[in-house]
């Protein structure tokens, strides 16, 4: 059952739900024609379908390793980065000065949907290195930019984030790891870091860390926080690998799912490194760095999720078991009433899940092309629902496929449990959902709630230009919408943590409106299709979920905190 | 953090919530005193927490594995099962006359539960067990009877189940191994099972298959299936292990979890097996098997749930992380609203999961002690929901288990993910969630939802005791009943593939009204305690989902087969 890359989805999506004709239509993003996205589609498509997909299992069955302090990959792995950076797929969306293509991030969410589907564990990586050179882009100097950008871009070198340390996790401002000026411009780092994703590999020349560190003196908390890019060989005088710099794995996890990738212990013993941005400036570096990287990853839930719904529908297009319970069937478990609706939720959930993660990026690119601050509120809105609800779509949906395997998805060799536990430290990684929908209640409605209400706004208005044409659809979508604006506004009343109770719960209801709303404008795009009648299963079954999710959300701390940890112990 | 058995919450759940002073009332369950019934859940537990826990994380590590034919259980397995047999608790429930302590199926349950938690893939054997005890009580000759029941129940001999053939999965009926008499009262079995949980021990003396096979010229499909007991070893004259049956274990499956248990592919090669009740009956007899062993499924979710609560509790109680948002609080995670959300879900589900097991497991008792249809009755329709509601609580606990640890969750060292892979196949086996809610509207409401309107009619009545007591509490649970009223009437008027269409949402909106309905009996009983609290979190947060739940219940089949294959491909 080989993954087949949706493109057509994308371009549908592009086309009818998420307005990438803005985009196209900025001068900043000019080149993005149909054309060009059409080209740049197809041709990632086939790496993805041809190259990666076959590592997928591969890269389950042998992990990468810690040997002699050095990583080793699976088999087949450095060939399939080969072929990402050969493709330059490393980074679309970087900078044309450094190499890059300076294509949208909507185009940039396709195409690592596309990887993730295909092999989760390989497309981590990629995903690290456009983290870094966004946070590069943004924040080095131009020394910095010039030695590093060119050779990451081009996947020549590749990038890590060190954030976390044992006591410093969701917390970073709990961090230790040290940095002493030099004299010489440079610094010395020592601390130790974990979790590192792809804190080694044996397939670049290089490995680029970007260090979350305190200068002595620094002041406590997220203030004395300063990020430095310490590289694994040092550059030479031609800006190639040079000396070894005073850094190494320690060790590498075992991790419930993606074993192709090493996540590393890593220690800096005096590591020589170079300052990214301003003294003290790391947290504002490192959220350029996590921003995108948070779409990023919602992005990974949803490939997880179109690849679990290929398999498991295939399945179940081929699978014949008991008698079919309807006339002019396929004679195969799909058949079945159950067995069909897992197989369309797993479907309407990735559709709901992907249109969100593509609207995000539509917003970014919007605020990016124009500077406006409306695009870029929208986009700051969006984020956090576009991470946690494509992880969260990612896990749900990957589970509902071991389920339509019945006792075969348990068995290991069948694949479906393998999507089941890559997918799931996606809802962790990157700031845990829960962090998310603390943002989403918090930071992104220090506005009083404002983006939501535009968004809202937007949402109601072409709806009721659409109740006309099919109100059974479009009705529940507008009241959906209004429940959610008295969330929204009952939130925006309340004290912190008195909407952190129910934040996720919000988070949940809020991309459950969101998904109907983009399910509503693909039916009226594809009024007679299959998108109509995928729409109305999902108006119809899934998206009445909203009301319980959001009278959850206004649930209060009180009767929360009125559990006492010994209450909970009882 | 050591598993503690949660002794004093049966205690409880019997006294105030679930009616076991009915049970005990009766002649056949006269000696489950409240003291009788003391001693061995404390005794039992003990055992649990000092015995079995520790080997939980080892069977992980140390998979059971094939070796020249044999099976090797992990280090300590053996240890640990002489003890189940020892303390006599293979099968407390059994038939005194054959060495059981004929106890009810909830003191049974209870001490699953605590098997289950402490760990599961070995806890699984005796539940195989149990399920063949039962059957055979019920079908074999007296002869079988005197053979094995006093082998099985004492522990010296292990149960299988053998249903599955690669073809066969849940169509039993399409199952083709052979039985072929041999002129002396026995017959040749031949074929392929798959899926055979324990298909064989270092640690007991025999195994006995019950096998479903075909006699020569049966009917097709499930009429022409018979049972046979086909042992390891058969019986000499003394009923001692003899001569080696023409059996073996072909395989052992690689499983997302469960790695302690083994789950093999067993051949069959003109064994020996004996009939077990009427040919053509095997169907019936597996039934008796199945069913005790659908609520003995149900059990394990929930102690996994337990399971996964405690340890999810225990770090969050360790665990500092960024400045606690309350005063007075422990300064750990736990003072985070989301975290205190997830963990307080997590007990909330377990109490409601544990409470509908232990009513249903009463209803059984009751039904058995006196005969009278009505109990019966409500043990038939409570079956399936304490099956599927049970594991679906364990998927759900378990999986929030991994994001209460963070980063942690995702590292196999913490154990979080074990209970998450574990448990992960306790919804597919002994017949998928998906079936046991085709069961609950189908086969359990061909009464025309007798059974589920009386049931109604006692929660209404008792709720309506609680009103004047606890109204913010009880409004809601009679308001929940209601609309669950309207969903079972809805159902007994439409065809049967109109209900399966929406049986899985129906069967979780049952389960979340007869939740909250618990719920509130523990509030009456605790008025001012952790029960009372516990019970506001579940009415006011997760009751409302019912509304959802049971809306989708109804939305018919029509729109869902209007999703064709192709569109579902498209």
């Amino acid at each position: 059952m080989p993954y087949r890359a949706p493109v057509s989805d994308f371009r549908f999506l592009f086309d009818h739900v998420v307005g990438f004709d803005a985009v196209a239509a900025t001068d900043r993003f000019a080149e993005a024609s149909p054309d060009m996205v059409e080209a740049i589609l197809t041709e990632s498509a086939k790496m993805c379908e041809e190259v990666l997909a076959p590592l997928q299992r591969k890269g389950d069955l042998d992990p990468s390793r810690l040997e002699n302090g050095v990583v080793r990959t699976p088999e087949g792995f450095g060939d399939g980065f080969a072929a990402i950076r050969e493709g330059g797929w490393v980074s679309i969306a970087a900078d044309p000065e450094n190499g890059g293509m300076g294509l949208p991030m909507a185009v940039t969410s396709a195409v690592n949907e596309m990887m993730s589907s295909a092999c989760l564990s390989l497309q981590l990586q990629p995903l690290m290195s456009q983290g870094q050179i966004e946070a590069l882009e943004h924040h080095a100097s131009d020394e910095i930019k010039a030695t590093y950008l060119p050779k990451l871009i081009s996947g020549e070198w590749t990038g890590t984030m060190n954030l976390t340390e044992p006591q410093a996790g969701s917390d970073v401002g709990a961090l230790r790891t040290k940095a002493e000026p030099k004299g010489d411009g440079s610094f010395a780092i020592s601390g130790q870091k974990i979790y590192i994703t792809w804190g080694d590999t044996d397939f670049s020349e290089n490995v680029c860390h970007l260090v979350l560190a305190r200068l002595p003196d620094a002041p406590e908390g997220t203030k004395g926080i300063s990020l430095f890019m310490v590289p694994k060989f040092l550059p030479d005088a031609d800006g190639n690998p040079g000396a070894r710099n005073d850094l190494r794995v320690v060790s590498l996890e075992h991790k419930l799912g993606l074993h192709g990738s090493p996540t590393a212990v890593m220690e800096y013993d005096g590591a020589t490194g170079w300052l990214v941005g301003p003294e003290g400036g790391g947290m504002r570096a490192m959220f350029t760095m996590m921003n995108n990287a948070r779409l990023g990853v919602g992005v990974q839930g949803v490939g997880v999720a179109e690849a679990a719904t290929q398999h498991a529908l295939a399945y179940a297009r081929d699978r014949k078991q008991g008698r079919s319970p309807i006339e002019n069937g396929t004679g195969t478990i799909l058949d079945h009433a159950d067995v069909r609706r897992m197989v369309a939720t797993m479907k309407a959930e990735t559709f709901a899940a992907r249109a969100i993660a593509l609207a995000c990026a539509v917003s970014i690119d919007m605020g990016r092309a124009t500077g406006d601050a409306g695009w870029e509120a929208r986009a700051a809105l969006l984020t956090p629902v576009a991470k946690a609800f494509g992880t969260d779509t990612g896990i749900a949906v990957a589970d509902m496929g071991i389920q339509v395997h019945g006792g075969m998805g348990f068995i290991e060799e069948t694949g479906a449990a393998q999507y089941a536990r890559d997918v799931r430290v996606t809802a962790i990684y990157e700031g845990t959902n829960g962090i998310q929908a603390m943002d989403l209640v918090g930071r992104k409605m220090m506005d009083g709630g404002e983006a939501a209400f535009e968004l809202l706004d937007e949402i109601e208005e072409r709806v009721e230009a659409i109740r006309s044409e099919m109100p059974e659809l479009a009705d529940p979508v507008f009241q959906a919408a209004e429940t959610l604006r008295e969330a929204v506004e009952w939130l925006a009343g309340q004290e912190m943590n008195q909407r952190f109770a129910g934040s996720v719960p919000f988070l949940k209801g809020f991309a459950r409106v969101l998904g109907g709303y983009y399910h509503l404008l693909a039916a009226k795009a594809d009024p007679e299709g299959a998108h109509a009648k995928l729409a109305r299963f999902y108006i119809t079954r899934l998206l009445p979920e909203h009301g319980a999710l959001l009278a959850h959300a206004r649930a209060g701390a009180d009767a929360l905190y009125a559990l006492s940890p010994d209450d909970l112990a009882a």
